[in-house]
């Protein structure tokens, strides 16, 4: 049990059932009938909820009743590319109606429609249409949202694409993580020259967002469909030469290799996995590099080969889900949905989901060391729950049992 | 375009794109820049904005705006069991985790840990739980839920469970339609004499509840390891000699002909269909009996053989979609999601979900002429979105666009 602190706290929650998702605490890190403690933005204490109550009355803390809750850390959706123009429910609904992928492309369809809706919609549509879905995900406990680039693909849109995800974190109470995926696809007017865009990527436009402030950390799209192993690799030298992490799209349409390549850099995640080896999967346990599973994006596209979840157990690789929210293979805006996919679809026990969006997501982001557990001194990013037990999170489909939610320890309004 | 009518109208709203859903009517019934009048608790006038605007000025009748938004019919969930007692969190949890079906069911899961939940659940309980799934579909515009009995297999808390029903729609801004599902599953304490408990069901018991205006329509679970043909059929029997209608579980696990009997014995509407020939296809169409398509159960079991889409559609089968809404196969309270899955999963176009969940819903609850289209003369049951496209409904997973929902006339609080 941690020690009363020395200072008073602001606000102290008592009753509440508290599933930390601290490591190695136990199923879910679970403490009954508990009390959490915030000074400021940080949580303070967690303990024993009678010693919550009178450590409360001695401050003449009033004690906020959270009895019939559970709380857990705000979770954390490590892999979105929630900024874009424009949707693909044109696309979307020409497919079921029988029109073929060719024929959807040849007609500017599929990812250059939303390059292309990107580079036109106005900064205003970018923040609109992306804070619309900020606050569903929002609505469902999430605290911390990743954001990707990568439907600009000229150094302007790309640009402002990370300035709408900064500018969405100091208009929402919630954080952002700005990804630069340069290399998602490759524009056409460079189709004639893909090295040449490759350089530009990882040369003056990574360097150029780099000292605007506007890159976390880096991604790219590694597919035989997109970018090479050497053309990734180059933007992960890059990125290392500044001294950026990075995540890297591997393994979601084939095994290239591509995650034995983030592991070889130190990345923060691989993401999607649908196709990795043993040895990938033992590389990335390795390399610390975590294992991002997109179950909502494997429905989408109706794919048939799940993840290799027993190659990544066994090699002990952290795993993370995301909802990989985007207009084309991923229309998700529910990081429950995503939870309950990678249960039925990949077969993750509840707790290994609610890791996912939790602790594995905050390594993900590089962040753990500041959210994505409830433990003294992190950042006060609370969901509290009206729930019976931690895996009704992952069970139901639909239902929204989030209550409220406290960012940096303040509620945020309904 | 209908005439005006002689009486004043109560409301108009003025400027949607309105989907009415109407058969025959083209794509989605649509009317762009519409308006849509209201007499009491019924659709009086549907014509062009223009129109609506100049005969709203002439009754001194002030205009609602509804620029920028889509009208469509209140949604039809017509296939749902929303009122159970517990839930079977634990037994998801315990799959997961490895624990197998057999043990499950050796330690009194699956249905029969629902019956027991539902029997010692006090009224209260069962209506309290039923009201939070409830308003989860009604905030994604439903206006009408199918609820099926089926966890009590008592006559005392089947009669409970069907006025919990009942009493939902005295509460709530919605309606609800009953369904006796007497042969769900045989309830333990007639292990030995399943013929007395079918013999029951099909006499007694629904005489019993049936005068007590309990039952709207009857159902049974006609599959290898539920009840039989002739067993269903005998509940099938008694229901026609009450001048009740019938919907039958059919198809969901094997072909054991179910659909043919529903068909027979010109039930509402057959459900499930995963397991269904060709002939079973057209003696659907040829009855008029609705095939209710489940997609989040066909999800949840893992299922890999989807309902015959395609036979369904070359016989003429009226298709609709609903969400099972149930604690074991179909945890799943998002209407949105199952017209998502119904697409995604099982290839209908984004019009067919649409009809699925109001027009042939409708018609699987015997209330085409009530409901399930926007026409003159029809309850004004509305919901409306902020959508460009109908089909943004099917597209996206988590996102709830539904901005207002009229109910008879009245608009529900937010």
């Amino acid at each position: 049990m941690q020690k009363t602190p020395d200072k008073e706290w602001d606000q102290i929650w008592v009753g509440a059932n508290i599933a930390t998702m601290a490591a190695g605490a136990g199923p879910y890190g679970s403490i009954e009938n508990a009390a959490l403690a915030v000074k400021g933005e940080r949580i303070a204490w967690i303990g024993p909820a009678e010693e919550g109550r009178s450590v409360a009355a001695a401050q003449n803390l009033p004690v906020q009743d959270a009895r019939g809750l559970w709380m857990t850390p705000g979770l954390i959706d490590c892999h979105t590319h929630l900024v874009y123009g424009g949707n693909r429910v044109e696309e979307f609904e020409k497919r079921l109606c029988g029109v073929s992928y060719e024929a959807i492309a040849r007609a500017g369809g599929g990812i250059q429609s939303t390059v292309q809706a990107t580079r036109t919609a106005s900064r205003e549509q970018l923040h609109a249409s992306a804070a619309v879905r900020a606050k569903r995900l929002m609505s469902e406990g999430v605290t911390t949202i990743e954001v990707k680039s990568g439907y600009g693909l000229e150094l302007a849109a790309e640009r402002r694409m990370l300035e709408v995800a900064r500018d969405l974190a100091a208009e929402l109470p919630v954080s952002v993580k700005k990804t630069f995926l340069g290399l998602h696809a490759l524009p056409r007017e460079f189709a004639a020259d893909r090295q040449d865009f490759v350089a530009q990527v990882s040369g003056p436009w990574l360097e150029s967002l780099a000292a605007a402030g506007l890159v976390d950390a880096v991604d790219a799209f590694c597919e035989n469909i997109a970018f090479s192993l050497p053309e990734t690799e180059r933007l992960l030298q890059a990125a290392a030469q500044l001294g950026l992490p990075a995540h890297v799209h591997a393994g979601q349409l084939t095994d290239m290799g591509a995650a034995e390549l983030a592991a070889k850099w130190g990345a923060l995640s691989a993401d999607h996995l649908e196709y990795l080896s043993a040895a990938g999967a033992h590389s990335l346990a390795a390399a610390g590099t975590v294992a991002v599973l997109l179950p909502a994006a494997y429905f989408t596209l109706r794919q048939t080969t799940p993840p290799p979840v027993g190659l990544l157990r066994e090699a002990g690789a952290a795993l993370a889900i995301a909802t990989d929210c985007n207009p084309g293979s991923s229309p998700c805006t529910s990081i429950l949905l995503a939870l309950n996919m990678a249960c039925t679809l990949f077969g993750l026990t509840p707790e290994e989901a609610l890791s996912g969006v939790t602790r594995q997501a905050a390594r993900a982001l590089g962040a753990l060391d500041d959210i994505g557990t409830l433990e003294v001194g992190k950042r006060a990013d609370v969901a509290f729950w009206r729930i019976e037990r931690p895996a009704e999170l992952c069970y139901g489909m639909g239902a929204n049992p989030c209550v409220d939610v406290l960012y940096r320890g303040a509620l945020r309004a309904h």
